[in-house]
């Protein structure tokens, strides 16, 4: 196992050896498609199965829609093409042939399987899913109609880097449609909480919630908003992101109700989604130089038992009380795994954990079964400390939500120490030729200036924060007039 | 809403009249992909749910490898490459760019952007995932290695139908690797197992396990075998598959690993999937001419109550009612939705929820209340029966487990009134010119005899029936000896 390099000598190096060291993840023969390796999927439908509930909760039922998207639907919303258009992977073909070419046999394309019309393999799933909705929605009776897909999309990405920026990659999309511009406002911002409910309360990481700029909207939203998010590095990170797409995709694909009123009415939209990029923030949040580290609440396996002994005897005496605590524990702690294989020694056991994120270590010896304790061993502290196996379910479900509130106040606390509130020019781009952060700052609002300050210093408005007061000030870039403070900082 | 045909009239009919009714999927504007729609997709829920929990508890675990596959990696395993050459669809560009053609303006695949390898929409993940084994194992302490992937595939189909057949469908495939030929054929056979297990207990689906013929094994595999059940109609439908993948896919991708004596050998594979079929497949198996019927195993929402009322006072009674008996289902029903719609009336929401197949619904309005009473209507026999609410999630939770036994026992009853035991040619040309069925018969094992039968009859050898004893005759068609009977079926 080659060293993890750590986080102060380079952090995306550092980054990349946590995802091989705790066998997240790992690039495949097609550039920028990744392989998700059992440990990192694990994490995955973690994330699947609380936001799945929660979704459903909230009214919301699954479907699948196709994976291939005929290219003139992709046309029909002007700006949608407009921002997909440079990174879509296109069927052209459905045959392969063999043939003969420079004397060797190979197989290629067969020219008389090429399609009449081009397929694009969806990069989002706006455009087939409202041309579907033009038939399921005629009247008001149909509304509000709140539909989501788990699926795989594709955006042919130039830079990928592993869970944060593929080319193919896993996620769920929200595509609900509504009566009125206020019902659709409403689940934006509804959406919006759940990700930020999701995101502090689960992955125990604190995000800023906001409107985007207009020049970083999702292509055909009036309104995107985002969850915002600070890496160990102090830059930034989108984790979700929510739509107010108004009437445009209803507009496109012609998609009227009739009202109570029997008025006809182009239909009111959204789309909301987060992917597997969760799973780069999660790492980029709490993980440290030994490797990952994982809240409890999205860990498969939040507990696991290393026994150790030497003679069969001593093996049976441990592997039985291990067995016993795995059981005890199962209410607090769900499945609890033994890793009693007998070809690696404790030690390896220990690192093999420790790189792979389980927040919770038991090391279980004969004398400690002798003495009725174990050695509890916390991944996010690294702490170790001896507790009795009397109440020990109890000592290990306090301890596991006290990791989670740690984590939390962990990050929030280094989120809040790189924050600030800037009030010059000199000011800003000295704290971000040093070590960056996050910084509330006036902007006057336009496109042109929020351009000019990226290009300067990669720097970028990441959102409007939700929670940011009306205030007069003048912009920390040009001067004009401002009413409001703006969330900055460098980003992912 | 139109009517269904009618079973006995135009079975196909009946079938696309089902799942447009009972609103589980449509066709989209791609041809050959569907569109699962919310009532579907909650079967497909169920399905992976069940089957997901089964395979983590054999010790298998959850990946995810990439969508797109390498035109070369297909092509590295001979058998394999030409089983699938000829349905595929092949990725060709990554950008599109605007046009003018024919003076008119449209985005086309932009020639710079072409691919120097094509990619294929994987029909299955073999290729790709050998090649990422060969990295992962190096010694038997790597084996064995048990890995599942959900997934959407592409096969262009010609002729596609609902479900049954679609260029895009979605599935599990489940690809491990063994030290020994032995731990292949018991994981095979395991696998192959499950799928009875849960075709029979959750689908209430009977099946006949066994090898298929060498003719219709998987392209690649040493063995192949399957589970086939009886539709209404009296053919069969195959409904999962498990391969004995032998060292075929370890030899094209060169995966050896260091036996425990250090020498080099190769590995052991196999493959085996179930896929949105299986859902035509219950359809097929237990619907009705009303409808959709649901077992309750796999319905996600098992019951349904539907409140009566007049008045605003009778409202606040029965819904208040309903609540509570909702709430004193859960432990046997889960979730029991409360059909609460103003705008329908009582009769019109009992034809929906018998077209999309709820097992139990109960009928109440203020004078069961006052009677302490309730209508059950139970759907798969379409009865209905006035229950005391004292004891109701008894005798609901026991209607539920009978439903499921009576389905079964339904399905299994018109098998074995449709299965014979044939002996002459002539019978079985008269058979299967008439009402068809299952046969078993003795065959020669010979691929050409077997091509023959289905030249004359379109009869196929479905498998060879695990339960098949050993037994001396002649083939049904050509005479020659014969040491087993294998069953014949007319198959979708």
């Amino acid at each position: 196992m080659a060293d993890i390099t750590k986080r102060s000598e380079d952090h995306s190096r550092w980054y990349l050896d946590v995802i091989q060291a705790a066998e997240l993840a790992e690039n495949s023969p097609v550039r920028g498609s990744m392989v998700i390796r059992p440990t990192g999927f694990a994490i995955w439908e973690s994330i699947q199965r609380i936001l799945d509930d929660k979704f459903k909760e909230l009214g919301h039922v699954n479907a699948y829609f196709p994976l291939l998207i005929p290219k003139s639907f992709l046309a029909k919303e002007a700006q949608h093409v407009e921002g997909f258009a440079k990174e879509c992977a296109i069927v052209t073909h459905t045959r392969l042939k063999s043939t003969i070419k420079d004397g060797k046999a190979s197989v290629e394309p067969d020219p008389d399987s090429k399609l009449e019309e081009e397929l694009i393999i969806r990069p989002t799933s706006e455009t087939i899913i409202w041309d579907q909705f033009s038939k399921w929605i005629m009247s008001y009776r149909d509304l509000p109609l709140l539909i989501n897909q788990w699926a795989n999309v594709m955006r042919w990405e130039m830079r990928t880097r592993l869970f944060l920026r593929t080319s193919e990659f896993l996620w769920q999309e929200g595509h609900t449609a509504h009566a009125t511009a206020e019902e659709a406002r409403d689940e934006t911002l509804q959406m919006l909480e759940v990700y930020r409910w999701f995101a502090e309360e689960f992955l125990a990481m604190p995000v800023i919630t906001g409107p985007k700029t207009p020049r970083e909207r999702f292509a055909g939203a009036v309104e995107t908003f985002s969850i915002e998010a600070m890496m160990q590095d102090n830059k930034a990170l989108q984790a979700g992101t929510s739509h107010d797409l108004g009437q445009n995709f209803a507009k496109a694909f012609d998609v009227k109700f009739q009202t109570a009123e029997e008025t006809q009415e182009y239909v009111w939209a959204t789309s909301w989604g987060v992917s597997t990029r969760l799973i780069g923030a999660l790492i980029m949040c709490h993980s440290d130089d030994k490797g990952l580290v994982l809240p409890p609440k999205v860990a498969q396996r939040k507990v696991v038992i290393v026994p150790i002994y030497r003679s069969d005897e001593e093996k049976e005496l441990v592997l039985g009380k291990a067995k016993e605590i795995a059981e005890q524990l199962k209410p607090v702690a769900g499945f609890v795994h033994i890793d009693d294989r007998d070809k690696m020694r404790p030690g390896w056991k220990f690192g093999e954990w420790e790189r792979k994120g389980i927040p919770i270590r038991l090391e279980l010896g004969p004398r400690d079964v002798g003495n009725n304790e174990t050695v509890m061993a916390t991944r996010h502290d690294c702490n170790k400390t001896t507790v009795s196996l009397d109440g020990l379910a109890e000592t290990v479900g306090e301890t596991l939500e006290r990791i989670q509130r740690e984590l939390f106040e962990t990050a929030l606390k280094r989120r809040e120490e790189n924050t600030h509130i800037l009030e010059t020019w000199e000011e800003f781009t000295t704290l971000y030729k040093a070590e960056g952060g996050f910084s509330y700052c006036h902007h006057c609002g336009e496109t042109e200036c929020e351009e000019s300050i990226q290009d300067e210093t990669k720097v970028t408005i990441r959102n409007i924060p939700l929670h940011s007061e009306d205030e007069e000030g003048s912009c920390i870039r040009c001067g004009k007039p401002s009413k409001k403070r703006v969330l900055f900082a460098q980003a992912y």
